[in-house]
């Protein structure tokens, strides 16, 4: 399908038929995310990828009841790092360089200055820029659903604090940011569905320069 | 093209060639964005979209020379709400009611509970939160670039509060968040260029709990 009429297609769905989405398709939803570019290249989040029913059902409740965590297939959590450290870009640089077949001390004066800067913010301020990168690949997520036509649901409704706790987040150093509900739509009891999907006017939203 | 090859054909393009992105894909891509979903629908970020040339060349040392905003045919700059307020969310609500055939008063419940969940919120964190719904926008633009074989190199390297002022965003209640520089890549120059793509390994990217 056509990006946009992928896009026009997809919308939040609220209540979903218990069919569950193949692995495969499941696969290339997360493969997108993963391949979503962030700032730098530091890509300071994971995605924990959650298909067990009874986890699934612990969830709902910290989700305010959300019936798509338990009637779609798999929830997706897009958990950010709670802060920058010397040890994960330490890390991540280690890492790009090895592959790339670089020297480990190549982009030293690189990370150095992009280090500066990421310190130079509050812990608040990273989190919000951390979960700002999640946030791109949560994005190409969705897209990426859209495209298998697979129904997916993003949310913010659920108390990230309760669900750290759950999912052991927090001793991992991360902060859970957005969820993904997948599965597909039920045919019934969805008020939102065949509703008019509405944006911003374009001339509110756009502004061109030219 | 199908869209993980579009992710793997992608890369923070460097250095482009100067040639002019086609006006229709550069509405497909800002409409791709236009599209996005955002927490709750509001929506709370603008496009604006700069090929005036002069007024790139006066971005280009606010974005710390980064030669793509000149080399380019495009920018776009994704611009959030600085915060929200009554008129702002009721404006969304109003537009969002009519374009459904609803009664302005049928989601007020719905809207009061929203805006103290908003309201709730310290200005900081209101504006790390249009933003994050503003990347939502920005990783779809940057998906659907790539799909039109169009290199997009997505930006944070700028200076936010002069580039608000050259543009007047600050007198509109608009923080500029990110920049997606449009063109194509130049064959000669662009140090990136080539250069494996990595990522973190899968393993430590994805936890699956089956």
């Amino acid at each position: 399908m056509d990006l946009i009429n992928a896009l026009n297609w997809r919308y939040a769905t609220k209540k979903m038929n218990g069919e569950k989405v193949a692995e495969e398709k499941v696969n290339k939803i997360i493969e997108a995310a993963h391949l979503a570019p962030t700032s730098s290249g530091i890509q300071p989040f994971e995605i924990i990828s959650i298909s067990n029913e009874e986890l699934r059902k612990k969830i709902q409740p910290i989700a305010f009841g959300q019936s798509q965590i338990v009637d779609g297939s798999h929830v997706l959590v897009f958990a950010s790092w709670d802060k920058y450290t010397d040890d994960r870009i330490d890390a991540i640089f280690d890492h790009m360089n090895t592959e790339r077949g670089l020297p480990l001390n190549g982009t030293e004066e690189y990370k150095n200055t992009l280090k500066a800067q990421l310190f130079a913010m509050t812990e608040e301020q990273q989190v919000a820029h951390t979960g700002k990168q999640a946030y791109i690949g949560f994005g190409t997520a969705i897209v990426a659903a859209a495209l298998e036509n697979v129904d997916a649901t993003p949310m913010e409704g659920f108390n990230s604090e309760e669900l750290d706790e759950l999912l052991g987040l927090k001793e991992k150093g991360l902060k859970s940011q957005a969820l993904l509900a997948l599965g597909y739509r039920a045919n019934e009891g969805d008020w939102l569905q065949g509703m008019k999907k509405v944006r911003q006017p374009k001339q509110v939203f756009l502004t061109e320069i030219n």
